[in-house]
């Protein structure tokens, strides 16, 4: 039975309604009790047929006729009876006050073609994606398999209207097609439960298949990242899900070079995305967050504000909770205890990253766990290559601005990766040589430095050079890249006089460089970027020979070397055996690492740090640093 | 005289408007000089008597007559006189020209009833609560005993109307009820000042009532706390009352455990009553501030953010300056010299504190203080404790998801109030056993250390446990307190191998940790909670015997004892005297304190402190560590 | 040919549109093709002339006419003609089925005269100053030289319209005025280029005449900064010229008190004036922002910050680039490198500085450069004292409220400009003897170093005494005064007994305090300002003797002097020359001054500054203490 003139037929009957169906009108709007216009179309011996439209006819019976009829005449009668085959049963009932409203069919709709609609009443079936309460109606934002659309509830000002319906629910929603302030909306009549098994499966076959990525062709042709490709097109598909379920999407990344790499071109995909299937303009900003976190993994102060702010989104905002989505993090036992705790709230987690990971630990608790180490790889496929594809498959008109994206990254991250002498040819198409490459990413470091916790978007954008304007990005890229420059410079020039060097027993060259009290503080490079300088510059400095760099402060160490295999989370491990109560933690791979501990112990811990890489094996094939010409 | 039709009457007189009066108009709505239809309803010698609605009459004089009129006759008349006793006194008078209008009454409406006023005109009376200009109209909040409601002054485009009123004043607004985006809002057609005294004290009056607070049976029998009752409903009615008033609140609390404890319940209190009195549904968050604290008292960094975001929010949307409400916060001498600039500005102040007060310095300044000092008491009554029935005086369905909440404040202030046993088993009817009151307590010093300066409020009611999903707030709690307790450990794996230990003349145990350089930094547990967990854990060890603990670090000491008598604001004062040019200053009570110096003096400073710890009476009762089997 | 039916006229013809041209219309509004009622009004041989209205007539030839007509006859024509001198040429023409539609004159309107034409269609020429995509109509902010108004094109709901014009076009639009929200907004109907460079050069004009600024008689009659003012007017008209133009100001000021004091004057004067070309009434917070740096050169975190929030409003907001206001700061080759990026971005910048300024570097890159060296003055002129005639020009009705200030400026610059003893007496005038004078200069800084980030506008007014409330100025004043002292006190009381004195082979006194060891950290005052109160309590202690006094922490050294010719920048060149690698930088000016250098090198570089100083020549007329009786 249709709802739709509920309203107008009950209440106090001074005047009654008799309603005149438009011709197209199915029985799907007649009700029992309610009275029409009727044409008679058929005299039988036991009464007359009458069409209250094209499709919609029934019998009076003779016994519920008060006066004789022939085909073509009119006559008002009332429905008393719909039978289970669907026959519809009237009685002849004029009122002797009514007014006739001509009653249209509520034509079924989708969003997607709403913009025909306007002034017109539909109904339109579909999902709740969220319930914000205004001081006037209560707005569903309502989703069907081809957009969303906010409906318009009105109970009271104020007042939550239909109280029974929680986002996620299926409705069919009876309403009127209006524009306001230029948006689509629909004025809800009313609001019906569409709880039958199949609406929703066939809502959710529908969105599966619009969910479906792009599959377009890999920027390099490169086996160990081919066989990720399948996954990666997985976690492509749960984005796109996402967005189409109206579930934001909150973007962790490590903040260094390679994460950004990542997830900048991602988040240029996904608000296109956002864009495409969202009528608000606003949406990319509100669905959309990139986060970037200081440490590759997940730190107590980062849980706590996502947690915080994705509760604040809901209550304010009606707003679902998450999807978090970590990049170039998260693939660490130590991320694990803030999952199990997000798994509670119904948030679920998209891994990306390359740090080497404890699948066993994390892969319970999330929804996807993408690594090359899982694959028998390493962290030289960066997650910015990895994620690069990933964007092209969530939109692939991004390839042209991006394609040179995968060289920064491995720049970055001293990628030694077979396929970065392709990743740099196609860059090199781009316009880019690889000094250019290498300004981009000092450039990205050092604006990511100084923008230090807001992302700063709209710049980061034309640093990486996935904006519109090329000049503007040269340029930009030049400036920050020059500064860079100048301050590394300003740095070593501070530096290398108080370097320490001393030749180890299995003969590397070892530097040592007290970074708090020998370096400018508090400005570009760090710590840890200043000793890589010092490093790189001793690395120069005797060509193909094995050297070690330490810069150390009161309560850290940061290591790099080429030429030696130190096994940094090795000796960390023996350091904390070694010196209980030095508070020795820290890690990192074979020939890049940090180490903590407490400041009242520092001597103790760098001896004995030292006296290991003494007995560390020479390999020359082990390098941190590019050489090049 | 009505003000309800000068507009039509006056102006450039083409064509005469005669006023065809309702039948229910009352004289209210008539005025000398305009015209209307009448009906005759008597005939006399001297004149006829005129009816212009049933309660609605008056005489024209024979001498005004120009035709003659039986009962029951029409005639159009001109108002010429209304006499001291409120008659009316006509002129036949019909225009050459003219056109009729219905007069309908202005009905004298109240804010809580205008929902049955849509379209119609209306009568308000009450006070203008804020003044807003916008692009369009001018928007005035007006308030009277039973609500709030915006009314559109209108002038010209983004010029202020009606500029003779201010907020505060007390106006009889004359306009249209309307739903705007589906609200309440009444468009005003006439503004007049209603500045008889009798109005504005029976508007506070009412306004009064309504601010009376709740008397619900308090949680536990306690005499201590039940003596102050009285006091506290008094505050209840101070901030229901502002709330009526459309003052926003501005709440500062100290960001410790029972500062949460304390303002987190009165917090939601508050939200809901702002709710109740709002139409706006985002009143709650523009009228309510919570803002955590680091030290318990007023730090100039506050008084100017809270001075200038108050003028900034009046100047942006015309609010009130607000309520400054200080908990567990605010009863000292040093509060005073900003309260007075405060005072300045017309900014009311309340404070709830349990520590040591200085009534006669702060008690002038401020609208009302509690403290339990003022009763005889001492800090055993937190402020969470109190503030929990304050909560409950707001708003007493808060009851159920408040009761576990004084249990947690005493906890996580060490308190030793008699009435902790039946806290905790009223807690323990709430589900919790101690130990689950001791994870609360920590999971919120942890949530609360994270967010920083946010204060974090959807996430802390999940993990305070007073919002409404149970098995959220334990995992969290439980996610939370496990990572608080292996920060801790941490902590206590690194410190207590460079704890230095002496016995003193005096019996005691002294612990003395370098927490600069044997802690690690810029993490939780910080510096005075580490020294807290060495203490908690070397009192254990040495069961029943006197210790005290001193964390120092450069410039700063934190003290702990069990068992000891220190005074240590006595122990400051001397020290203060004894060291000039060291800088010392610091607090605390007889147990727990703290005490900051310049670092060059450290030595000399701590081992003036040290001596005098070796006078220190031994006094077993006193007690900073709650031993636990 | 007027586009102004141009829609009615296309289309599927089932129904052909008669126009009847209101009496007022022109010729602009017909078109050729299009029918019209005419009336003949003149017959001749050769046709009939008809009036379509007052002012539009022409010829129907005899060849073209179907029917006979006389004078005052009516008949239907189209237009087939319109003829080099503009006569129309019309042929008979009735359809044979049409409605009529009122044609009304497209009124030339302006923005200001919009007002009266609320519900008309009118013409409006201007340029489009700021395009911003709705989730419904795009709307236009387009500016004529009276004023800007809002227009809203629609294309489909969330589609941008009228893609092919850009920011900056110059266009015709035609639209029916409207009252949205109380503001007024045109609808737009059509939307034409105009592109001929007569229009744009009228409105440039037209715009330039409106940019010029006041020319109010100067504070004092001082011929220093009389020989500036030109200058200072034409830097007025660009503000004024940035604000016609809908270009926001971001102003960058060093966060001292002479900063404050030119840039709070300025932002009220700027803030009145957008107020004034503006409907929207939040646009003054939307185009201005002034925003404190802590240092007086334009720092990479301000640069990133800049630039990227600027983009965000670009992208958000469709808001054009701002243009930078740098005031007491960016006069120097330090800040070129950004000037260059920004360049490159199109935001123009404006400098007005006192401190030693590097003209040939910073004047290609840059509109306007203000400095008083360029005059032959020196840092004397505060920029303070400028800009309070700057913000006189811009808005001459500050002159009361802001007469006061530059007195405060040359007491916090310590200025020892011969105009100072007027500015103290004009303060005078206003209510302010030197005490008080000093006090608001304290005030500023002790409430600018607690806001921290914060530009404090609202608070800052009020510290100032450019607000209207002279009582609550007063009492924020003295507390914040007052305060300020008894922390600067705290700091004298711990610093004196630390403070080394020796006396240097020239005579002078030199005084040494380690402000990191015997200073209160993290508080007020800082190291720079800690240094200062203890040097200038020497120079009373030695009335008249030469003193220097160094305030030095781990890798910095604050540096005062009074009767010593220092000359700083030369002694900083000297000592990074000798001592390479211990990083020194630092700069000033002959008696105030601080240098940077790396903690390891501290001795060695303190040693050799103090070599420097005892070389010094003994000068009594330098000084940077402000003696008084």
């Amino acid at each position: 039975m249709s709802p739709s003139h509920a309203g107008e037929n009950s209440g106090t009957v001074s005047t009654t309604t008799v309603y005149d169906l438009a011709p197209d009108c199915t029985a799907e709007v007649v009700e029992v009790g309610a009275h029409y216009h009727a044409t008679v179309n058929g005299v039988v011996d036991y009464g007359v047929f009458v069409d209250l439209a094209d499709d919609v006819s029934g019998l009076v019976h003779e016994s519920e006729l008060e006066g004789r009829y022939g085909v073509g005449d009119s006559l008002v009668v009332r429905l008393v009876e719909v039978r289970d085959n669907g026959d519809l049963g009237f009685t002849e009932a004029t009122p002797d006050d009514y007014r006739t409203e001509v009653l249209e069919q509520d034509r079924s709709a989708t969003v997607v073609s709403l913009d025909e609609e306007v002034g017109s009443r539909v109904q339109l079936e579909g999902e709740i994606l969220q319930i914000r309460q205004t001081g006037g109606p209560t707005i569903f934002q309502v989703r069907d398999a081809t957009g969303v659309v906010p409906c318009a509830g009105f109970e009271e000002a104020g007042v939550r209207a239909y109280p029974e319906f929680d986002v996620g629910d299926l409705v069919r929603v009876v309403g009127e097609v209006e524009r306001r302030n230029g948006s689509l909306q629909v004025e809800v009549d009313s609001m019906d439960p569409l709880d039958d098994e199949a609406a929703r499966e066939e809502l959710d076959a529908a969105l599966d298949a619009a969910a479906e990525p792009y599959d377009p062709d890999p920027l390099v042709d490169w086996p160990a990242l081919d066989q990720m490709r399948e996954d990666l097109a997985a976690v492509a598909k749960t984005l796109r899900r996402a967005i189409l379920d109206g579930r934001p999407i909150r973007m962790r990344h490590h903040a260094d070079g390679d994460g950004m790499c990542a997830s900048v071109p991602l988040q240029r995909a996904l608000e296109n995305y956002i864009g495409e299937v969202n009528e608000d303009p606003d949406a990319p900003r509100h669905l959309l967050r990139r986060l970037p976190s200081k440490a590759p993994f997940y730190e107590m102060e980062d849980v706590t504000r996502d947690l915080n702010f994705s509760l604040e989104d809901q209550e304010r905002h009606g707003q679902k909770l998450p999807l978090l989505l970590m990049l170039d993090n998260g693939s660490t036992e130590e991320d694990t205890p803030a999952y199990r705790t997000l798994a509670e709230y119904d948030i679920p987690i998209v891994v990306l990253d390359h740090h080497h990971p404890d699948p066993e630990a994390v892969e319970p608790l999330v929804e996807q766990h993408v690594n090359p180490y899982l694959y028998g790889e390493d962290y030289r496929i960066t997650t910015g290559m990895m994620c690069v594809e990933l964007a092209r498959m969530i939109d692939p008109d991004l390839t042209q601005s991006v394609r040179h994206v995968p060289a920064v990254a491995g720049l970055c991250d001293r990628s030694r990766a077979e396929a970065m002498d392709d990743y740099v040819a196609l860059a090199a198409e781009a316009g880019y040589d690889e000094d250019a490459l290498d300004d981009v990413g000092e450039a990205l470091d050092y604006a990511a430095f100084w923008l230090r916790y807001n992302d700063g978007s709209e710049l980061v954008d034309d640093v990486l050079g996935i904006g519109d304007d090329r000049e503007r990005h040269e340029e930009l890229v030049e400036f920050l890249a020059t500064r860079a420059e100048r301050d590394r410079d300003r740095q070593l020039a501070v530096t290398l006089p108080h370097t320490d060097h001393e030749r180890l027993d299995n003969g590397a060259h070892l530097y040592r460089i007290d970074v708090e009290n020998y370096a400018h503080r508090f400005t570009y490079p760090a710590p840890g970027k200043t000793t890589g300088a010092i490093h790189d510059h001793q690395v120069r400095e005797h060509a193909g020979d094995p050297v070690i760099t330490i810069g150390y402060g009161p309560d850290f160490a940061v290591l790099r070397s080429d030429g030696v295999r130190l096994d940094i989370p090795e000796m960390v491990s023996e350091l904390v055996e070694e010196h209980p109560g030095a508070g020795v933690s820290g890690g990192g791979h074979l020939v890049v690492g940090s180490i903590k501990f407490v400041s009242g112990k520092r001597e103790e811990v760098l001896d004995g740090l030292i006296s290991k890489m003494e007995d560390a094996a020479i390999d020359e094939d082990l390098r941190s640093t590019l050489l090049r010409e």
